[in-house]
């Protein structure tokens, strides 16, 4: 038996797609519990239930100038011939509620936002009138007529009770938080932030802290996965590097499972004599869901599933490491968390410059977007191997080259996935 | 003396461009200090020094291959009829350093990762090669020539010592943590976030946590303002809404400033006999930039200077509120923590639909941002109102819109300020 066909057996890959591979992993993801934050904490978390408005919006007739409330038919026939005067009654600041009833002839004082009177149906600007006073009373001059309607909101024009404000599973931003706070959603359902836990693995690996030494290098992985946890939306923990010992491993993987929602390895998932993940994941109580991807970087991808949650064993190599993450991990945070859209976001570019690698497997080549004239373009970066770690900082996209024994020239339309933090 | 000249005198309102204001706010913008964070903790903060490579990276010649480090001159003349064999003398673990030196017509075998030997020029991945033992000592057998160089990576392919990694200016997200962590940079310079007071203005508005009443409505804007605040990169304090005293409101926002980097207020920016902030701003002590900007919504944006620092009077009206930060305080802000570019990243896109309302001043439309072939559009939103709150929520950018007495048809090439968390 040859050491390649040895090699084969003990690891048993069969090479699967991404897309496959991601829906088997989906096929996992359970939802996260809900809890509830106040509104102030809600930013970048995911609603966990549908919110519907309690009221409509605005709930009051409001006024949109600051001017004067008037009844409309007042100013019937009105020109600067025959200007009309009205009596001004009342006064409305903001959040005050009108004092008496305007009789024809008279008319509010009234400022933006202010509940306009039930029996004006409208609102002319300061600018188009003039004041006067007579006998102790106070007047406006009208020239012209007044359109009924005019800057007056009408109750429920953004939005009617019961309407859908946002559903389930959305992401919390600016506008989210402004409309919950319009709607007194002063505490809000939200998923709980999934815990998970990060190891690498390999006793090369250096602390960050640690003096270089020769032939290591230092532990970087872990704190780029859980950067992307974290813009998951995932809680991550840092976990102690796993030695390259199956014993010790397993102990602390089964550990790391009673405690945290969903566990990553990075490094070991390569078909090394020393590599231990692959070993470990075939334990008689862990699932194998896939242990190669069809795609560069990362084909050694792992997933597996223990006592029905996730095991990702990533490579120890930055870029498929990186790459690893964003096609299957983010996905199954975000499934948890309840996004619909848990996948990067995908756009069609225009390549900008030939990418000449042949490729049997799909190559997710790190890269960036410019846009000009309203055309996008995506530029693959200079270096792209899986063990190249520089470029995962300048890169706002994944540009997907499919298998070809060509490349990809330029001009050639490709999709591209939008990485997080990418504007 | 007419009702609209005597308020143009009382607020000396005199419009500027967007431009302008920008450039004048931008101009009293202090860069923050720097402080030192662990570098798990750097995630979104932006980088205060440049950082430059310790080592080269790799720092070693690393191998890219499972497989066997050998020196490729051994290969010279090798066929599949005349194959080559060489004894294999050292395995080499990652992190390990080689044991012994590889003279000619040996081999070691070594993993991805780890240190090439100096005396070998090549790595030969396992399967291209088969084992075999004679007399105690492992062999393998190679049955082709093997180019110099092949598989291993170069010291400095990456970065050179000395070479710039990071500069200054850089917001901190997955790639820069990487490279941080690669370099064993676990305390990171970063700028301090700087702290927002933020005031609502107007006795109208009820807690988030009150029950509705007729006329009034909730502080929506300063929990959006918040949200806004932490996406720019600052920290936000809400602070007690201002009773609509022009006393009160001058004594709190005095001790803000004694307090806080920038102070925001929402509301109270209107011409209205009710609104304070335009008195406010007018004090000995303070410095007016500007109190009107040719843009709509958020025309009455007001921005002053106050013992060195920045007062914002935003619009009361939840769509002027959101661009009036947008335009102005992000930049600000952004500015404060070094970044190059401080301002929302502008593309050009083609408008979706007709924008036919006319404009005297730029337009800042709420919209969403589709590509269809690689192509931009720009769909304004519905209801794009400055009163209007709801469509803040589901747009990705603003759709500048310039003075036009005709609109903007669908097919034009538009302008388009990505949102902060739009992907």
């Amino acid at each position: 038996m040859s050491a390649l066909s040895e090699r084969e057996d003990k690891f048993r890959r069969r090479a699967i797609s991404v897309q496959e591979g991601q829906e088997k992993v989906l096929a996992f993801a359970k939802t996260a519990e809900t809890e509830w934050v106040p509104l102030p904490d809600a930013q970048g978390r995911v609603l966990a239930e549908d919110i519907s408005a309690p009221h409509p919006y605005p709930h009051f007739r409001r006024s949109g100038m600051d001017g004067f409330a008037i009844r409309s038919g007042d100013t019937v026939g009105c020109t600067s011939e025959r200007p009309v005067y009205l009596e001004v009654v009342d006064e409305i600041p903001c959040g005050s509620l009108p004092s008496v009833s305007l009789v024809p002839g008279t008319a509010a004082r009234i400022m933006t936002g202010a509940k306009v009177p039930d029996e004006a149906d409208a609102v002319v600007m300061f600018e188009m009138t003039e004041s006067g006073a007579d006998q102790g009373k106070d007047f406006i001059m009208l020239k012209r007529e007044i359109a009924p309607g005019s800057n007056v909101t009408p109750v429920g024009l953004e939005l009617a009770a019961g309407d859908l404000i946002l559903a389930r599973g959305r992401r919390i931003s600016a506008g989210e938080i402004s409309v919950l706070a319009t709607f007194g959603v002063y505490r809000v359902p939200v998923a709980k932030r999934p815990r998970v836990a990060i190891f690498s693995t390999g006793s090369e690996l250096l602390g960050i802290d640690e003096p270089l030494q020769d032939g290591r290098i230092r532990n970087s992985n872990t704190y780029m996965l859980a950067t992307q946890v974290r813009e998951a939306g995932g809680e991550p923990h840092i976990l102690e590097a796993i030695a390259d010992d199956l014993a010790t491993a397993r102990l602390k993987v089964q550990e790391a499972f009673a405690l945290y929602d969903l566990v990553i390895t990075t490094g070991g998932v390569s078909v090394g004599d020393f590599d231990i993940m692959a070993d470990l994941v075939r334990g008689d109580d862990v699932e194998m869901l896939f242990n190669k991807v069809m795609m560069r970087p990362g084909s050694v991808t792992t997933a597996a599933i223990k006592e029905g949650k996730h095991l990702f064993a990533l490579s120890g190599n930055p870029g498929a490491c990186f790459v690893g993450f964003e096609l299957f991990v983010r996905p199954v945070i975000g499934r948890m968390l309840g996004t619909d859209q848990p996948f990067l976001p995908e756009w069609e570019a225009e390549l900008g410059r030939d990418y000449t690698k042949v490729n049997n497997f799909t190559r997710f080549v790190r890269g960036r977007l410019e846009v000009r004239d309203g055309r996008l373009f995506a530029y693959p970066a200079a270096l792209d191997e899986s063990s190249v770690m520089i470029t995962i900082k300048d890169s706002d996209c994944l540009i997907v080259i499919p298998p070809s024994s060509r490349g990809v020239q330029a001009g050639e339309t490709v999709s591209v996935l939008r990485l997080p933090g990418a504007r």
